[in-house]
C-alpha cells in the first residue's frame, strides 16, 4: 500500500517560498490564489500484510524519528 | 476552501532525496519502508465563491504555467 505523508510547517512559522510562489501567482494574474504555504510531500510503499494499527503506528515512529521536526513541523498522514 | 496540490517527479526519474530518506529510515530498523519519493506540497486558499469546476480549471491553468514543470513532474489535487 502507499501512504503519503504531508509535512508542513507549523502555521506560525514563515514559510517564504509560499509567499513568492503567492507574489508569482499574483504577477500572472491569480488575485484568489492567497494564505499559499509549501511543504514536503513523502510516499512509501508499505507491505499490505501490516494491519492499519501497525502501519500508522510505525509511520508515526518513523515520523517522530527521522521525517518531521516537530519543533517547526507538523504532519498528516493519507491512506 | 484550502486545496491541496501535490507535486512528484514522474516515476521514470530519479528522485534522490526519496533513496536517502530510505537507506536513514532503513539503518533505523525500518525495513518494510520502499520506494520512498520526495515531492512538493503546496495549499492554496481558494474563495469558496468559485464552483467547483472554475476552481479546478483555475487550478490547472496555475500548475500548467508556474507550479509544475510538466516535462518531469505530475501533479495532483486534493480538495
Amino acid at each position: 500500500m502507499r501512504i503519503k505523508i504531508l509535512i508542513r510547517l507549523k502555521s506560525q512559522i514563515l514559510e517564504p517560498q509560499g509567499k513568492v510562489i503567492e507574489q508569482s501567482l499574483k504577477s500572472l494574474g491569480f488575485e484568489e490564489f492567497s494564505n499559499i504555504r509549501q511543504g514536503k510531500l513523502i510516499e512509501i510503499d508499505l507491505p499490505d500484510s501490516l494491519n492499519e494499527k501497525e502501519r500508522s503506528e510505525k509511520i508515526d515512529v518513523a515520523c517522530k524519528r527521522l521525517l518531521v521536526n516537530e519543533i517547526i513541523e507538523e504532519y498528516e498522514v493519507l491512506g
